[in-house]
Formats: structure tokens, sequence, C-alpha cells
């Protein structure tokens, strides 16, 4: 490879600037401004429903409905801090003295209902507090022995287990939220972009990845979005593997499964490059990946020029199939075994689902979602490449957020 | 400070060295030869309550009874891979294709069980090939919906729920589990000693929370045991603040809680630095939270002797109290509003419990802990000392696993 030929590169310049203080201000205002509508969307189901109370346990919701900025990992030591109950007029989020300042700062809305290690022996309190008498229950959420426990510690409060709600509205995107998506993406396309004349033979797997994500967190990432996923060779055939200590080697695929977050929203992106010039077979197979994904783009996009005249969106395993189709129908390598894409947002994994096995009904919108063909020889090699992409039928409009080509990229020559 | 004084500093070549390929390996094989005697206490439990067979959720126990290395983020994506059921004679891991070859890479003492996002219509034929009829099941983890679903999905089957069967078996540690915990606490203890140089007025906490990340990572840590912390002046006073753009003065403490993974197994660490000379205040601070540190160890100590002639060990809140009883006799500032301490292994908090809530039994042995008293003046100051103590009655012993010294450190000047 010369360096004529790597001029050709992605540079990091090439993408959007990490935010700037003045977004993070503007995202933060937009979720306040926000948060009334997505309370009135909750507290129209509750309506529907019956019941006059809505108690939440995932993190994804407290941010979304209370303003907390709960993850996964923070919910792992908050006890019962963070959990809250909604009612026809009032938020409340249980805290204890560990996060009433964080409550009272983050979720200004709500009130702090002082809770430690004892929601049982609380609960009674609470939902005499809150005046309620029958409460929805994030039942796919709830521990079995809790759900016991709050039902035994208030008899006369009816629990009502849901499942859903607050997800189906998730999956329709506010402007605000799709543009710290497309941030997220920018910074990934970027560490990307600048890793790549760190690639060469002999480092290995677990090295790139620390390389990458370093490259993430000090480039606008406030975290990860996950564990960035580094593979080379036969490696990349695990649709789920984890960096190791393989070290690469000049005529091997290297596939980087990555993403950011910012201001609590995140990117996911798949890229397989190259070390060295591809063989035969490992081209042939990225080529027929990156016409199945181009097919299911060209398709969503079509459907959402056809939404305009009032033709309805194509459904998950439409699109899937569109997909999964185009690597059938060359008949050389087998189609991925997983779903095309998913939904994402505040967490990695939303609705909507672009699998076989997902609601065949048409895509929301706007909305964001990956897609992501693969196709995977175990033992020899994988190629996955994963964008996201933001559409809205109103607009008729289809946005590539993560930009990095798609491109066969040639590195470590 | 003179650079004479800064010689008192702890050096990383104080601490262990990393751990080295053998070591890791022989870990390894010390879980698989240690697996049939989890299973045996696991097996008396369920023959005393008179269930065939016991369904886990948890991801630690996934790890500590099957060898597979799934932790909290992993168990997000997962979907249901990796929970188990054993019974008398066999364990069965589910798995979906993504998992397949490291379920049988890594459980290899347990059947692979096929199983994709379909848990309640497959458990029917779980059961059946597993030949159990009544079910214990982790019931502090199973979702409220999914104890629902299963139950409905076999009604000849009885679900028992049960809490703290394996939780109460973990707190006692195998010499291979403390000899990992130890491994981690070396690479934070070296990961601190090498951070101290590059500590200067200026620098923000999340500048150096990376650093400090950065250093463990590449320092023999698979992976963090949590985010760091690390707060200066007033911030020190949030016993659960995150790292931000403050920039750090001199004249602030500068507190430091952070952890390694090495081999699945974490350490805990809590240092508070001073960013140039100390005030009176803040030094009177430290040396009466050193102080009551310090009794704490003392009195664990003190017991272990005794316990060799048969004397109990004290428990958790009687530790708690000594360490709690030193600041409120000091009496010029509040004690700590949180627990003293916690057991620590496979996750960063396990029993046994030090805080006043605490069982009121005997302390187990032989088993690992920390000891982490605090004084937080809201606005002000914050200072935390805590270490990690691996405790042996049979040998009398406790060890301080964590090294890096408790003295006061001065840094930045």
């Amino acid at each position: 490879m010369t360096g004529a030929e790597s001029a050709a590169w992605p540079h990091p310049a090439d993408f959007a600037a990490p935010p700037a203080r003045a977004d993070l201000e503007r995202w933060t205002e937009a979720d306040r401004a926000a948060r009334p509508a997505r309370l009135a969307r909750l507290r129209q189901r509750m309506e529907e429903a019956g019941v006059d109370g809505y108690f939440g346990l995932r993190w994804e919701h407290m941010r979304y409905l209370t303003g907390l900025p709960f993850d996964e990992r923070e919910v792992t030591s908050a006890g019962d801090s963070g959990k809250f109950l909604i009612t026809g007029t009032a938020s409340i989020v249980l805290a204890d003295s560990r996060y009433t300042i964080a409550v009272r700062r983050d979720a200004p809305e709500s009130r702090v209902f002082e809770c430690y290690n004892a929601l049982a022996a609380r609960w009674p309190d609470l939902v005499a507090e809150a005046g309620v008498q029958r409460v929805a229950v994030e039942a796919t959420t709830i521990p079995h022995l809790v759900w016991e426990r709050l039902a035994a510690a208030a008899p006369g409060v009816e629990l009502v287990p849901i499942e859903g709600w607050v997800e189906a509205d998730r999956q329709v995107k506010e402007p605000a939220e799709i543009e710290r998506i497309a941030a997220a993406c920018a910074v990934s396309d970027r560490a990307l972009a600048s890793l790549l004349p760190s690639i060469r033979p002999g480092v290995t797997e677990a090295e790139l990845a620390l390389d990458l994500e370093w490259r993430m967190r000090t480039g606008g990432a406030e975290r990860l979005a996950f564990d960035v996923a580094c593979l080379a060779g036969p490696n990349a055939a695990l649709p789920h593997g984890s960096p190791g200590e393989a070290r690469i080697q000049a005529g091997q695929v290297l596939l980087f499964d990555f993403g950011a977050q910012v201001a609590g929203y995140r990117s996911d992106m798949t890229r397989t490059l190259f070390v060295g010039e591809p063989g035969e077979r490992d081209l042939g197979v990225y080529e027929v990946v990156a016409a199945s994904q181009e097919a299911a783009i060209s398709t969503v996009r079509d459907a959402l020029a056809a939404a305009r005249h009032g033709a309805p969106l194509p459904s998950g395993p439409d699109v899937d199939a569109i997909s999964r189709g185009v690597i059938e129908a060359d008949g050389r390598w087998p189609a991925f075994g997983h779903g095309l894409g998913h939904g994402i947002g505040i967490a990695v994994h939303e609705l909507p689902g672009l699998g076989r096995h997902s609601a065949a009904t048409p895509l929301p919108t706007p909305t964001v979602f990956s897609i992501e063909p693969g196709i995977y020889l175990e033992g020899e090699t994988g190629v996955r490449i994963e964008d996201l992409v933001a559409i809205d039928a109103s607009a008729g409009s289809l946005d590539r957020l993560t930009r990095f080509p798609t491109s066969p990229v040639i590195v470590g020559s």
C-alpha cells in the first residue's frame, strides 16, 4: 500500500466536531421541554388502562421521563434510587441519601421520596402520599420477589403488570434525540479515522480496541455505548466475540463494532477493514455484504418517498428480508443468523426491531435504527457493515448518521 | 513541596507485578477444580429445601457455578444466554447461536440448551429434558412477568422462590479467589502510585479519572471494577459523585475511589490525597478517619487472634460501631452516613455487609471485605480511606490486600 493510496482514507476532519458546551446545554433544555409531552403520552395510556399510577424501574425510563441520567452501571449500585412513580399530576423519584442532591438537580420537575434499601417497607407510605389505588408496574423489570413484597405491603393497592408502554413511545425520536445520536456517530467516525495509521500487523485486537476506546473518550464521548469489539481474521466470524491477545496479520479482515455516548444517546457502527491487500474470497464476501446493506437502505429510501403519497412504510421483517435476499440470491455464502438491525437511542438496543421475528407492523417514524448485514464463515473470516439511519416519513427523508465510507479500506500495508 | 518530600511517595515498583499468563492459567484451573464443591453445596441446599432443580439468572452465579465469564455488561445484551438449570446430576446452560461456542469453551462441565429469546416457549422442553418437577428460582433476579410465563408454560412444574443461597456461599472465599482480589488490588495500587506525578492544579477530575483508568487497563486489569471516582475539594463530600470538569486547586483534598478486575475478581480502594499543603481542618478530618479505620482493623485483628481460642468473630454491625465510635468520640465532625464496608469478589458489593443494618451474625471466614470510614462536610470537603482486608479465623490472620500507604500524601506542589 502506498502513501498515495492511503490518502484515500477518511480523515478525522471529514466528520463533525465533538459537541460544544452550547450543544450540551441546548439538549438539556430540549429534554426538559419535551418531558411534559412524554408524560402526557404515558398518562394517556394510564387512563386507557384504568390505572392511576405507574411505577417505573428501567433506567432508560428514569432518564426519559424524569431527567435522571442513570444508566446500566449506575443502577447496579443505586439500590432503589431512581425508581419512580407517576400519577395523574405528579412525578415522584425515590432516592437514598447518596442521591437526593442529584435527583433535585437532574429531575427538577419531580419530588424526592426518601427510601434506603427498604422499598417494600416504604411502599405503603409512597402509594398513600401519591394517592394511588391501581398501579401499573414495569413487569419485565421488577423482580418477582419485589412484586410479591409490594403486593403484600399494601394489599389495598392493586398492581397491574404491564410491558412496553414507554418502550413504544421511545422508538419515535424527537429532533434533539436524533441530533445526539448523530453527534455520537460523528465521535465514532472520527475515532476510527484517526486510528487507521496505527493499525499494523503484530498489534493485538485488545490493544486496538483500547486505542479506539481512548480516541472516543478523549474525542467527545462521555462514555462508550458498549465495549469495543475488535476481531481479526477468523475471530470476525463470531458475531459476539471479545477482543483478545491475537496479533493481527496481513491478509486478514479486521472487524470493529463500536459506539460512543453523547449527552445520554448512543451510536453503534461496524466496519470491516482489510489488513493488506484482501484475498479474493474476503473481497467477494465484502462486496456481497455491502450490496445487501445498500439494497436495504434503498428499499427504505424508496418507501419513504412513497409514504409521502400515503403508502405504508415496510416492516422490520420486510427490510430484513430484502437484505438477506441479496446474500441468498448470490448463493455463495450463508446470510447472517442475527437480525438486520435494531432501534437505538438512550439504549443500544431499542425498538423497532428489524429481524425475521420482529413485529410485522410498519416502521415507526421519525426513528433511528441500524442496518447491519453480515456473512460469517466459521474458522475462516467474517464481514459485517453496520450503519445507523434516521428516517422521517413526513419529510420523506433517510439520513445515514454514520458517515465513515463503506467502500473497502485497506490498512497496515 | 520539594523533591525530597515527594521521594516519600509510594512507587509503582513497591507493589506486586501484574499477573503472568501462568497465574491466569492456574486460576482457571483452580476454578475448574472448585466447581464440584460449589455445586455440591448448592445441591445440599436443594435437597434440604426439597427441590430437584435450581434455575439461576444472576451473572455472578453463572461465573461461580458454571465458569461462564459473564458480567453486568454482557447480560444486558445476552438475552437468555447464560441462564442455567442445575439438577441433582447435571448443569445445563442456555445459549443462543451467538454463545454456543463460548459456553462449550468456558463452561465445559455444562450441557448447552439452545434458546433464542423464547425462554417461556422453551421452558417445557428444558424442564422435561432435565427431568425436574420442583425448581428453585432466583426470585430477586427473575422479572415478575417471566416468572408468570414460566409458571403458565409448564403448570406441572412448581416454581419455588428463593433468595441468597449462592450469595451466602460466595462470601466464603477460596484461596485462588483471594489471590485474584489481591492481584486486582496490586494493579490499583500501582496505577495510583504511577499517577501521582501527573496530578497538578488545573487538571480536571475527569482527566485524572481517565488517566487512572488507563493506567489500570494497561497495567494488568482486564477491565475496571467500576467507574473511577475522582472528586476534588467540596465534591469529595458526595459519597456517590462522578468526576466532572472541575479543575483541581491547591489546598483541596482529592478523593479517588477505584478498582480493577483481574481474572474475574475485583478490587475497591479509596485514597484521599492533598493537593499542596493541607489546611488544618482537612488534616484533622483525615487523621480522625485514619484512626477510625485503624480501630476497626485492630478490632478485627484482635478478634481473629481470640477466635483461635474459640471466641466468636464480631458481626458486621459490631465493626461498623467501633469505627463510627471513634469519629463520634472525637465529636468535631459527623460520621459517615453509609456502611463501614462490604464483601467483594466477583462483584464489587457482596456479603458480608458491615453496616448498621447488616446481619448481626459473626463475620464469615475466610472472606474479604472493605473497611471504608469517611467524614463528609457538605459544600466543604470530604475524606474517605478504604482498604480491603482478607481474614481467616483458622489461621488467625488479617491481611491488608490494598497496600498503598494510608498516611497523608501531598501531591501537585
